[in-house]
């Protein structure tokens, strides 16, 4: 029993198997392995339908934990960028029907023709700062999640904990960061980062995969926990001592891994987990 | 006269056309274009012969800009990193011998199954220290230059403007940093940390390209400066505007523009560097 008490609560979002399991599969494959919550797509609720959906959450007895997502916000012109505001504002009120923990937000990358990050930068926070007030509204919390430098500029131009975290002590209540160990754990300011977030008890998530060497597509080549170079329970260990106590979240973006059986993907995360975790 | 006046000074750097053309075809490639600075690297150097290579600039009437390189330096076990160092300090003595401006310093990445960024990190920092005293004795300037955080761990642990810049205030005189647009224009410290360095004197370098989307690989897939996103004009004016007054540093590792006639690269780079920096 002490063992099972330090182990942390693991639990999948559903983009790790999304190529061939939709949401109900995926529900039951969490609740098969005693799992009891699960970060959840939008475009996948909206396959289901949200009731149907939400008959699925509670058949399998699973609850949302990470809505997945609310964005782009960026988009050419001031009338495209509400038209994505309205989407986003849409999908917090999505993640609040389904009683998640925590949406995403995904600022998206530069317009099309655009070099003007520092710009997109500044339109990024307005957005977020309109999104958070509808957000309060009903509840739910915004999460930013600092994606790699890689992607900079094509999917995101929030790339750092320190951007996110500088942001969040603007907003004040209501917003706070995941910390996804693939596209931070390079930063030589991330304990630092880490505990500034924690001490505001912003950390709302953190997500695991590995780093592949060679990294073969900026996208879709994440690891598998333990066959890359991120030392994962060292981070773990930060994220703890900066006070977070919620579950470690396997998000696997991966053509090799999509491309296997789901139940070995969840049984092999799962075991990987447990030993790079447990205890830590 | 005026607007010649106001054109920064071009140069290439040599693994810009490294798959076609050995030391002499570049050098010559430099000169016909009225050039008289070049990057080498220390490869091709060997392949000619270190006094050859004299010849071939004198004849030429290059001389050295930016030599490669010193590194990398760690490696698993204290042995192996004092090898390391030696080789690097011979790096730095071929460097004084080509009267090099700077010799650019690479960490290299974790040693093999070490997942210690932290540690490396240390490692290299205290490699770079001893390094320094003995290019301070053959009066050669060491260059820091962050790399892209999609190499990290793998090829390299300085992965910042911020970092360099923390490791040449503790270090002092002799050492400074190389800013290449394409490993630290996504990050919102950049104006910050170019004016901090320049404020100390210690931009050494301004190494351009552009970064594509789709990037399809996470070492030889940079681009023409013009067909990706990095506002290189606007990082310009802030390189400018810290104090630099070298040159622009064309390099790109591509193997599309390797395929190339090394001809047509240079021509292509320098038109689109004449559209995209004259006057800026």
């Amino acid at each position: 029993m002490v063992e099972a008490l330090q182990s942390p609560e693991f639990i999948f979002n559903e983009a790790t198997v999304r190529e061939r399991w939709g949401l109900e599969p995926f529900l039951e494959g969490c609740a098969a392995r005693g799992l009891s919550r699960a970060s959840l797509w939008g475009e996948e609720v909206d396959k289901a339908g949200l009731e149907e959906a939400r008959r699925m959450l509670s058949r399998t007895g699973i609850s949302t934990f990470g809505f997945n997502r609310a964005g782009p916000l960026l988009a050419a012109g001031a009338a495209g960028r509400a038209e994505c505001l309205d989407r986003a504002r849409r999908a917090v009120d999505m993640a609040a029907e389904l009683a998640a923990d925590h949406v995403l937000v995904f600022s998206g990358g530069l317009a099309e023709g655009s070099r003007d990050l520092a710009g997109a930068r500044a339109q990024t926070e307005d957005a977020i700062g309109a999104l958070l007030d509808h957000a309060r509204s009903v509840g739910m919390t915004l999460a930013l999640e600092p994606l790699h430098p890689m992607v900079a500029g094509d999917r995101a131009v929030i790339l750092s904990l320190s951007h996110a975290n500088a942001i969040c002590e603007q907003l004040g209540e209501g917003i706070g960061i995941v910390a996804d160990a693939y596209h931070i754990w390079w930063d030589e300011r991330l304990e630092t980062e880490l505990s500034r977030a924690g001490a505001a008890g912003r950390i709302l998530g953190f997500h695991v995969s590995d780093w592949l060497v060679p990294t073969k597509h900026v996208l879709r080549d994440r690891g598998m926990m333990g066959d890359g170079i991120i030392d994962l329970a060292g981070m773990w260990r930060q994220v703890r001592a900066a006070g977070y106590d919620g579950p470690v979240e396997i998000e696997i973006f991966s053509d090799r891994w999509w491309a296997e059986d789901p139940d070995l993907v969840l049984d092999t995360a799962l075991a990987r987990c447990r030993s790079i975790f447990w205890g830590g």
